[in-house]
């Protein structure tokens, strides 16, 4: 399988997922502001693996800084990789947990303190992967056998650590000794779907579908789609979900057609600060993205757009919310909580 | 205004919407079969103008017949244009016309048909147009002022001889004095949205905002879209209909989000033929538009795609059918029989 991101000792080494799937070319990130660059570039992208960047660009922040101020380095660092995206909670977590980490052991050498962030930082991805492998367990009996799956941007081994939130539950499943097929959206404006889901399904032999956005609704009708399951950016207290644009859509159509609904995410996912999804803020990306697809103008020169990346899934069309910790059904606010605490 | 399809002394001139917006190229279809494969390439597409097409390729394939059997060669000319798409019934209405005339016109002389067959095509060309503007008149006060249209896919003058049925629709309500601007979903795989609809609306002065098609629900719930008016390739006796693969999708977010989804046809879209959506024949495309964009290759190669060029919406998510005889509501057996006959 294909790593997602590494700590090396030449920096932070990711695969460039701006450019897959037609060239697989790994990006190594010396400082912690390429790192913040990547993460703002989509070179890395998903909620999960944000996270785990932003823990290792904390370590290689404070492995580079100078330490003489190291409590105001440190800031400057986390400042720096808590400005790159605003909608996923996964890397404001990261970030608190390395500052936790930090306070902890604040004031002994300097050595020790880097020795100690780079070792959190590794932590925070190792325990990423068996987070994932425990999702994956938890959501494999909700996967109809012998059906589609179908599935909008990519929530697998790419946007984590490896092994995936929503393509884990297809993984796990698959495991378990179900026969599924994933459809896969292709997600524009980035093209998560066509560009790195079915590369990664391709990559483990598991038979994908590509469809446009806009055909989910036509098979969700069509009766072959036994589940969705999405991965999540951040759920608010209420369940309320929000994941990549088009995410709400999806939902929509799934209960209009009378197939289940499946959110599969992290408890670092869960925001519990936010009492509804209509706090949560929404990342608006270039107009380029919109107008151009994979590089290759398609709109006229001047065109107008919206670019919202994510949108709100309201808790009332979420089947479940699939976590390490097991599965939350509604009412969320009671369910979330007892998983979180 | 830019002429979509022309009836010139070369031959049939139409604009290349394969190249719009960047190229601004006209094609002249020499042959019959030439107009064929320009319906089939989607050199031009929208099932109006297809409908005007099949009639002028009809009109110049029996122009350049030997006339030695000419209901034979008849024959085989309808028979090469009805094949190249299924689903637009206007594509086999405008044959029809043509045989109908034919068959009123056969045993006189043969220059004295080849006018006559030509003269209709000139008609139903500009018949269509006339039959847009009295769609955009039917339809323009159910428009809300101050707000924004979302359309799907190009139902513009592109998509017709001239003025669009939807887009008729917008430009009418305009004219009568509202102030609305357009959302127009991208619609993949042709993006006839980001290319035509886009392209048109600038040359008209219209404001409209590009976006993707999986940004269609986050905006309906948004509240700043005060309908949805969108085309259609076929519409069946119980007012199901057949549109751009997506039209589906909206339909069903517009009524979760109660915002009126209105289709604005001519009246031969209309196929009483069909008792409902369910045996409207979809044609399935080439996987190579879903796995490019506009020429650029976006997912891995051997990538498995479906690819179907329209759905169908049940007409239960439909608000009003326009026509250029009246508005239709539902029950729409009886609506769309009474404005048919």
């Amino acid at each position: 399988m294909v790593e997602t991101i590494q700590w090396t000792e030449a920096g932070v080494v990711m695969i460039d997922q701006t450019r897959l799937p037609l060239e697989e070319e790994y990006v190594t990130c010396r400082t912690y502001e390429e790192v913040a660059d990547a993460i703002r570039g989509m070179v890395i992208r998903g909620a999960p693996a944000i996270g785990v960047a932003a823990a290792m660009g904390v370590a290689l922040g404070v492995l580079q800084a100078s330490g003489q101020q190291l409590d105001r380095e440190m800031e400057t660092i986390c400042g720096a990789l808590a400005g790159t995206r605003p909608t996923a909670v996964n890397l404001f977590w990261a970030i608190e947990r390395m500052k936790r980490l930090y306070a902890s052991v604040r004031g002994q050498p300097i050595a020790e303190i880097r020795r100690r962030l780079v070792e959190e930082a590794l932590a925070v991805r190792q325990e990423d992967i068996a987070i994932n492998r425990a999702i994956g367990r938890n959501g494999a009996a909700l996967v109809p056998d012998h059906k589609t799956v179908l599935t909008h941007c990519n929530a697998g081994a790419l946007a984590t650590a490896g092994y995936g939130t929503a393509l884990g539950v297809v993984r796990a499943a698959i495991e378990s000794g179900k026969q599924v097929d994933v459809f896969a959206d292709e997600t524009r404006p980035f093209l998560q779907g066509a560009r790195l889901t079915v590369w990664e399904l391709q990559h483990d032999g598991i038979p994908v579908t590509l469809i446009t956005d806009n055909m989910a609704g036509h098979f969700l009708k069509s009766g072959r789609i036994g589940c969705v399951v999405v991965g999540a950016d951040r759920i608010a207290a209420n369940g309320d979900v929000a994941n990549k644009i088009g995410t709400y859509t999806v939902a929509v159509l799934a209960k209009e057609n009378r197939v289940p609904f499946f959110v599969a995410a992290p408890i670092s996912t869960l925001d519990l600060t936010l009492a509804s999804g209509g706090q949560i803020p929404i990342e608006q990306r270039a107009a380029s993205e919109v107008t151009h697809v994979f590089g290759r103008q398609v709109a006229p020169p001047d065109t107008a757009v919206e670019n919202p990346a994510f949108d709100v899934t309201p808790s009332r069309y979420v089947g479940a919310i699939i976590t390490e910790r097991g599965v939350a059904r509604a009412p969320y606010e009671e369910s979330l909580r007892k998983l979180a605490s």
